[in-house]
């Protein structure tokens, strides 16, 4: 049963290295600006990258709801690969924001695009399994099948 | 198995959909009342929607948890009613404070309400499968037929 | 199967209690030092107990996902205790930082050794289980009868 989650589990692990990365990069960031905790404001450079570690934080959740949702109900191979390209649109955005505010739009449209695509294929898996459980109609089954046929 | 878990992913993937509408509405706010990122701070009526949004974020992780281990230790069904309703509260909540910080408070408290019958059916439900795999007692179950029988 | 995650579900569930106390210590210090909602911003009291509940709120998907796939994928016992660690070294944190920016400090290690340790055990869970799928060896297994046998 375990052989069915382990890529999405790994690509939870990488996601959350990544966050730690961009934790580790506030906490330099602060350091190199002089800006101490509690406060969050101050030179824009600083509250670029502070911006986009919450930006990220926000977003993780998310991801990861969709990413298990997707994997266990729709396939776990598309789940993997969507979600190796957010992660990898999230590091983009995030060495975009830190250079400067216009950097972070087109890896922000990026990962935005993925996300809504992991968010459909969701939906996709869950219909699907609700279909089978109340109606006993799998959807992506003869979907698929007539697709092959056509 | 997955049937056992379908209805709190559909709630999951609602509650997906809803960040993504929160998410949508401050970048909405954002160019309606020219605040442009890092900046998160500008005139009230942007900083509720602002703060809005970032209050469900916050509250979306633990929500997704409770919902979870209810569904999974306590009852689907529950697990499942009881999202619903919370997540009906956050987008009452948003857009009561979307007009001004007092049309928040009525939602705020009907979702924490909620959230917390999650939480305390989260706990029941662990609880007695703690008892049920280190005591050898059902005390749901002996509670529902103790019930029952008066 | 259930009986496989019971533990870290509890763990999972008082976390969810932890971050509902801290909310409310939020909720207590606005009324204290009259910080109205959407303001977040203060004297450095009020700015203290916020930061605390925001970078506790940022850390708990991270903390959750890393507890969850060190359960599953290495040990459910290893998790629990290191679970049960992370919530007393953020609950020292939250309690240092009310106090002043310095007493964050030694639990905020603390608690961040704890989490770099699970997240190293969930990345060795997850390698293993990888190993083992794919390559059709059990890693963790032979090194622990290697160590068994020297």
């Amino acid at each position: 049963m375990l052989d069915q989650v382990i890529n999405i589990a790994a690509v939870t692990v990488l996601g959350v290295l990544e966050q730690a990365y961009f934790s580790l990069q506030v906490i330099y960031a602060r350091r190199k600006y002089s800006v101490s905790p509690p406060s969050t404001t101050g030179p824009p450079e600083f509250e670029r990258v502070f911006r986009a570690q919450v930006n990220c934080s926000e977003y993780f959740p998310i991801f990861i709801c969709t990413l298990w949702v997707t994997g266990v109900f729709f396939s776990q191979a598309a789940a993997s690969v969507c979600g190796l390209l957010y992660l990898y649109g999230r590091l983009m955005y995030f060495r975009g924001y830190s250079e400067s505010a216009h950097s972070r739009l087109a890896p922000l449209y990026f990962s935005a695009k993925v996300l809504w695509l992991l968010i459909g294929l969701s939906c996709l898996g869950v219909l699907n399994s609700m279909c089978q459980l109340y109606l006993g109609l799998d959807v992506l089954q003869q979907l698929s099948s007539f697709l092959l046929q056509n």
